[in-house]
């Protein structure tokens, strides 16, 4: 059912019965440590590449949700994933075992969301029962592919985010049995582009995106910041976040600086971690949202959070072609059960 | 509404109103070359890169599809997009212009049918009333991506396909004004994986996930065959044809050859054009249904057509890892109005 011009009410209100986190080393050592299901301390996970490595996050993650739930692979009608690495491969050969039908789903860093949403969408028509979104990053893998070899040891600027070491999985169910938090409304989102050519700021690049996405919701809901215990935006880091209220002050006239956070700004203590201006990454907001935030949702302690996670359209060649760093990013409404 | 295992039939019967198709010149010198829509006759498409050429017929197909159904941009609820390149910018950087709710889909080959079955799926659950699914592919991109630099001169192996120089557009509606195809029912894919892992052999890789869909289908919805005007399998070539025939054969004892054609057969005079095994690619099977295929269901000529694409899931850099290419198909039953 269409809310306004942009956003989709879940009308079925589909629920996320399980959900799951793994992370690596450092962001096991961050402020969220203990929220986490599983750290994988070593950054090859017992493989051979990094690539490996970050397929087995993905799949380790999905086994836990559906043990969680106690479901097995064969009662799940979907699974939508993606991830960072070329050609998602990330998440095709981890879940490859699972023989569950499979949406893959590219989003950059924003693929969390969007996929948490398109199986919503799905789950909620009745196209499908339940349905798993999932998602990885890793910083060795991003690392090699977007920036430098990791041998080369190059610099990194104040500006540039830690992509995220973690993978997640939500499993969604037409059936609320468990008290579970609901999808309540979603919002895919447009791409927006400044110009910004720097893959070494990826705030900046997203911000913007960001920005339009939340001001695109709380219009089409005829809601304000005030109505939310959390709006929750996905890899702004530092820049990025205090870009997004910059813009959204100027371009929009909202302040949502009172009910809001950054999971980017969450999973690392800035400083002591040495990760520059926060964390990025499909694992990044994908980890932060099936721990610490779903878990305080069920428990009733948060009753509206809008999530809100971002990605940069950029290629490992595209910036090196002259072209700009398109962002995106895509919302949904989890309410307390 | 769910059939069986894996197939979801569309209850509200989404129609396509609009198609189009954008070939390059070899394309457009095949058996298929009048009907396609338009033809750019230069592959860089007058613009500095192949990547920026890919985008470039993107735009102008997804533009050409809302031009025949007089839409415009602002009155489409999503796009559902993908391609081969890294992090699929050959579909992103061509539509960021249209400034509409985007989907990232990321399937490989498959990725025509993959956009097309989800769209499909939020129209028919009113989540959208309007959706476009598009897909593009570039002979330049691609080899260069997944094989060798074209400056290189390498000599391609006999089992070797090409990829299409194409884009294709659909535009799904949840209301069947025109007397339109109607997308029936969907399925979509699980990945199966024979152990192939030469990058010059795709046919071999996609066979058996096709095989596997086929079945599927067929089982859930107790049907066989002689039911269908066309089964058409994107992408497999003549290596992979024969492969499909022996494995339906062999292993869940169905016979299509009587109503089977495959797109990447049907895209060049494969002799003359030297074209080796085929076509391949996300706009092989993307752009043969989008002209050819949906005309033919629009005129009346075929009833019941069954769509499968198949997507090889491999990177750049997995077969060099050791790993396998685990194949995917995904399918989508298109019916006369």
């Amino acid at each position: 059912m269409r809310q306004g011009r942009y956003v989709i009410e879940l009308e079925n209100k589909p629920s996320i019965i399980g959900w799951s986190s793994v992370v690596g080393k450092t962001e096991s050592e961050g402020p969220l440590g203990k929220c986490f299901d599983m750290v994988i301390e070593d950054e090859r996970a017992g493989k051979q590449t990094w690539e490996e490595a970050e397929s087995e996050l993905h799949k380790t993650a999905v086994g836990l949700a559906l043990d969680k739930t106690g479901l097995k692979a064969n009662e799940i009608d979907g699974i939508f994933s993606g991830d960072l690495i070329n050609q998602c491969t990330g998440s095709a050969f981890g879940i490859t075992d699972y023989d569950i039908p499979y949406c893959g789903i590219y989003g950059a860093c924003s693929t969390s969301v969007l996929t948490l949403i398109t199986a919503a969408i799905s789950v909620n028509s009745g196209a499908m029962r339940k349905a798993i979104a999932s998602t990885s990053s890793h910083f060795c893998s991003a690392e090699k592919q977007f920036r430098y070899p990791l041998e080369y040891g190059g610099q990194r600027p104040p500006t540039a985010q830690r992509t995220v070491t973690g993978a997640s999985a939500a499993i969604i169910s037409a059936e609320n049995e468990k008290n579970c938090p609901i999808i309540t409304k979603v919002i895919y989102g447009r791409m927006k582009d400044l110009g910004v050519t720097d893959a070494n700021n990826m705030g900046a690049a997203l911000a913007p995106a960001a920005a339009q996405t939340i001001a695109d919701f709380l219009n089409d809901t005829g809601t304000s910041p005030s109505d939310y215990d959390l709006i929750l935006t996905g890899d702004l880091g530092q820049v990025g976040t205090e870009l997004l209220y910059e813009l959204l002050n100027k371009e929009y006239k909202i302040d949502i600086s009172a009910c809001h956070n950054d999971t980017g700004l969450m999973m690392y203590y800035l400083e002591e971690q040495d990760v520059h201006a926060g964390g990025s990454g499909c694992g990044c907001c994908g980890t932060v949202m099936c721990s610490k935030i779903l878990n305080e949702i069920q428990r009733g302690e948060k009753k509206n959070t809008f999530v809100v996670a971002t990605g940069a359209l950029l290629s490992a060649i595209s910036p090196f072609q002259g072209e700009t760093i398109p962002g995106i990013a895509h919302g949904a409404l989890i309410t307390a059960p």
